[in-house]
């Protein structure tokens, strides 16, 4: 099944957003066994969707858009499916249920102009959209498919997930060429340096294609297969991953879309201990983080954020001796701040950041990227540097990082 | 004239990489006065690209192509313009001087299959790439453009830079129609009611296009004017501007790239006013937005991330009866928040989330996505209620975007 993504949006030809929604999808076929062959961006016309339609079904047998499903003037991708598959459209009185319902446990009256929102193509199958007010449609014509998503990208992609993704798997029976790929997910280590520790890619690559992509925070490492048999793809990704991971275990800290705080919550979570943050350079980041993970508040307890010196000293109790001899970035701060808050809050753990981000602040001893992470168990307390960049928004990134990757190691006794 | 990008890669359809070289172009042609009408993208296949480009060529006047230009094996572009246009590759001395040169200062020798660097199709204008080794190229035929750029990013956009948007502002004599969009921000507002609030939008068209962009925290409403000439489009996009900020301006928190968290530091700094953050559902969200501002220490002490029950006694001095009789999630518990932190750190406002951001932890009385937003300036303590919807992130987004938008119409008054 030879697949096309159409995407309408005027923001992305004027270059306003990035066509993230094609990059999701793309992933989703590859899960599903499904070829990607084209993608084709137009504008919000009705003229134009109607004419990339027809090209799109003249060649694919699947074609998947995105955008123009909501409620305003602009929005005119149900008209152009509508036309394309010869399908009036029908009020639909039980999504018109949901969607007053949807206003009402908001506390709100629905506007006149979203009941168009009910409204719907007669042909097409609803897919339920948990998210927003557009659901998605799906037609099925002479064999081939249509799935018709709105724009928002949390609602695509979880309509991708809860419908187009199983369709496929079921109607496939699983793909009959197997791609496969795994990406081990790595911190705290360079590129240029993972790629030394890693030797001769070529035994690597007996296996697997092996490909470096670097992050602000660290650096995947994926491993791509493609062959006849599922169970060959299998066995190649795993010899290759194998090989890599004997070289580079430590540094890697989970797979595919694992995130370095749900590797963290897992193992406080299974160690059944708390934790509790100091921040200052991070700004909050670091706790964001944390409570990204569902069911944080079985092992989060709260954090400081302590900006000022006073908040430092008043709320965290770091001795003013200590900032007026060491300054607040330094080893001993981060030390003290770690202690504090731990202490402070009741918390098993406390983890601190303290440095300089920029843009402004930094000295010839203590330059913009300076930075010290702070870790406490009640016994233990230590602290470790790093010098990253100039850039604010990546020195947050990557101390919030460092941090948790600081805390995995005391959990996993690897530090 | 009308305009169609075609990137070739395996990579983009795999969802191995976002097409951001879509996304500069885009922008690109936006200033030389070119429209975009099409994007497409296609695999690595000479059959592909040949097809894609006869597609492409019906319908527009000028087709830029990038990716598949390199040295390797899978690099077939050139081939595929090759044959469309008729014109055999041959080696160009020139070029391949350039090219041992290239190597020659890098103290290295050319390796033998980077030669075919030097071959191009005879009809081609060479686009010189300074940044590389694979060169731009210009077809011209019966007054179409086809511009033929390799798929590094570096490399593409400087020769989009050099050698594209001038040929296009001395091309079109700089632009015989003028493109401009202007963005206005809006937050705290749903996409139907500001549609409604707007009423008709024909008035607002006479002048400009109306395009409504929802995102999880805000909906933009971008204005597009297209005109002969530049007065009359600033003109066009003035009036356009005036009629929208006539009815909706208290949504409107800033234009084009601003954010809310830069709006609010602006208004602190100048008010010369400080902060603090007592958060609980947003988990250090707020805090991250806020300190994202580079200058933030200049107005923001620091915040308390009160996640248990205790911290929010212990540390913020919420009272125990008023958690009990009406719960974390409460406009008492976000009042006492507000007040709490703004006195304990010594700021001159706080400012308090609470809430059940889910996805478990909800009861039919409070349901997920249930928030309050709570506000101190020591005097005037207030507190707002909100739902918003089942989604973890998406209810910390908006809940952080509802607190800062809190605190900016305390600061313009505009409560």
């Amino acid at each position: 099944m030879k697949a096309e993504i159409l995407n309408i949006g005027d923001e992305i030809l004027l270059g306003q957003i990035a066509n993230t929604n094609a990059m999701f999808i793309s992933r989703s076929l590859v899960k599903a066994g499904v070829v990607l062959r084209w993608i084709t961006v137009v504008g919000d016309s009705k003229e134009e969707i109607l004419q990339s339609l027809k090209t799109a079904f003249r060649r694919a047998d699947v074609v998947i858009i995105t955008g123009g499903l909501g409620p305003t003037h602009d929005d005119v991708t149900k008209y152009a499916v509508s036309e394309y598959f010869g399908s009036p459209i029908v009020f639909n009185p039980e999504l018109y249920g949901k969607l007053i319902k949807r206003f009402e446990e908001r506390g709100l009256k629905m506007p006149e102009v979203s009941r168009n929102q009910a409204e719907v193509p007669a042909k097409a199958r609803i897919l339920p959209n948990p998210l927003g007010t557009a659901p998605g449609l799906h037609f099925e014509e002479s064999g081939k498919h249509c799935f018709v998503l709105p724009g928002v990208p949390a609602e695509m992609r979880r309509i991708v997930e809860d419908s187009i993704v199983p369709f496929f798997l079921k109607h496939t029976g699983g793909a009959r060429s197997c791609l496969r790929y795994k990406t081990l997910r790595t911190t705290g280590i360079f590129e240029s340096r993972l790629m030394e520790m890693l030797g001769d890619v070529r035994e690597i690559e007996q296996f697997a294609k092996l490909a470096f992509l670097p992050h602000t925070a660290g650096v995947d490492l994926r491993l791509t297969v493609m062959s006849r048999s599922h169970e060959d793809c299998r066995q190649r990704l795993e010899r290759a991953e194998a090989l890599v991971r004997n070289k580079v275990n430590r540094y890697i800290f989970g797979e595919d879309d694992d995130t370095l705080e749900e590797r963290v919550a897992a193992l406080l979570f299974k160690q059944k201990r708390t934790i509790a943050a100091a921040e200052s350079c991070t700004g909050g980041l670091l706790s964001h983080k944390l409570t990204n993970v569902p069911g944080s508040s079985n092992y989060f307890l709260g954090s400081v954020i302590a900006y000022s010196n006073e908040v430092k000293m008043n709320v965290l109790g770091v001795s003013s001796q200590t900032l007026e001899q060491f300054g607040a970035v330094s080893e001993s701060t981060a030390k003290e701040m770690a202690e504090g808050v731990r202490n402070r809050l009741g918390a098993d753990f406390g983890l601190s950041t303290t440095g300089i981000a920029g843009p402004g602040g930094g000295t010839p001893e203590k330059p913009v990227g300076l930075v010290y992470i702070g870790f406490s168990d009640g016994t233990a307390i230590a602290a470790k540097k790093f010098i990253f960049t100039n850039d604010r928004l990546a020195n947050k990134e990557r101390s919030s990082a460092a941090a948790l990757d600081y805390l995995r190691r005391h959990l996993l006794k690897i530090i």
